[in-house]
């Protein structure tokens, strides 16, 4: 797909570049999309391939990095593919991120992840969190708001960008944390809430209605985080505040 | 204002009880809006004055408590009023709870303060947190979201029902603090990470852009939160699971 030379805006809806970025925006299956000049900035700054970048006519032309053009769309077209606040006028298409599930047992950092958190506000937040508290990277379970989608990397406030975050099915999941001797960590409301050593294991958070999957479950020792019992349950990006925090504080008291 | 006597359902937007709904979600000064069966139900058995409650036509009567009859609304008007999927079609018309600082205060529990939070979605979350980690209370400065607004209501899924909250400007809560001797605590990037003990305290997080305001701020000790310094902050609501998950577990460790 040739970049059109001239500075002419993209009007039509059938354009191929429009198409293309909004293909990305609702499947975000190979190509994904990042929202403002900064945002796609530091994607490229942090290794992420760009593919193309656009504008709305509404503002100025610059550049990005190794991106050769940026390609205007009319006001109008622009704004029906993103939220304009957001996006200050600017949006990346990327590549995909690739990553695996072995790769980030690997590093001796604590592990989070994600088996049907539903909402990509709190995936995203989860991932911000897990950068916050210096964790290895995030792994989500089908079922799971995906990362890249606008929403969730919008949540994350840029952390998906220094954050590995995978897909892996919770069978691949159990086999390359057996493989690490990895320490199978699972966040329930019944579970043990004594002072259990997090560090460099892999903590599972599960679905705000129904928890963590039977599967991973089992496989876990359950960990609670202790309430007064003036509410039925925390919020899951609560919950992962929490731990996260206590397992960071824990690695730092080791050194 | 009587209540319509007939189950005929009101049609008009020029309807009283339509025009006091919509105020009453718009301004929630002296009336506020509460969403839902259970949570109507849940307000009435907490306490709260009910003036009214009214329901979509597409949803059957029932009784809520003292409230004599379920006003109907066509489904169209209903919808223009709430969020229809949250409320299941029935809303209730309440007084708005008032309460003083100086009586949270009285309370030996920690105190939470918002000075300056913006999002209402932040506000309720850390009040259904507040209430999670049994605090005395919520105390909002001007410049806060409105607890009572419908986003705020929602988001501290139910337990604003059990949380005294109240606003008072920064004066009154210093004036207030000092009566029974608490110390004041504000959460600050560049604060003091050792472990403070929060047991009893007023603990203060600021708006999510600027942190805690100068006058507050210099009567406070500054308290931060540890973290990788992978991201640039945390979320106002994640401090606050942090820090109230904390304290929590420093009064449990006393007892």
């Amino acid at each position: 797909m040739p970049r059109p030379e001239s500075p002419t805006p993209i009007t039509s809806r059938q354009n191929q570049w429009f198409r293309r970025f909004l293909h990305a925006l609702s499947e975000h299956d190979r190509e994904i999309v990042v929202e403002g000049p900064k945002m796609v900035s530091d994607a490229i700054a942090s290794g992420w391939t760009p593919i193309a970048v656009a504008r709305s006519i509404e503002v100025a032309p610059s550049l990005f990095g190794e991106v050769d053009d940026v390609i205007p769309f009319t006001a109008d077209l622009f704004a029906s593919l993103v939220e304009t606040k957001t996006s200050q006028g600017v949006v990346g298409l990327f590549v995909r991120p690739q990553g695996t599930v072995a790769a980030i047992m690997e590093d001796e950092r604590l592990v989070v992840v994600l088996d049907g958190v539903q909402d990509p506000g709190n995936v995203g937040t989860i991932i911000r969190l897990a950068a916050a508290f210096d964790a290895a990277g995030v792994v989500v379970t089908p079922g799971t708001a995906d990362p890249f989608g606008p929403k969730a990397i919008r949540s994350s406030a840029g952390a998906i960008l220094n954050v590995p975050t995978v897909t892996a099915t919770p069978d691949e999941l159990l086999a390359a944390a057996a493989r690490r001797r990895k320490a199978l960590l699972a966040a329930a409301a019944e579970g043990s809430a004594g002072s259990i050593d997090m560090t460099g294991s892999v903590l599972i958070f599960g679905s705000e209605g129904s928890g963590v999957s039977t599967l991973l479950r089992q496989a876990s020792r359950l960990i609670a985080i202790p309430t007064s019992g003036r509410v039925e349950s925390l919020n899951v990006a609560a919950s992962a505040a929490i731990l996260l925090a206590q397992a960071f504080e824990q690695r730092q008291s080791r050194r």
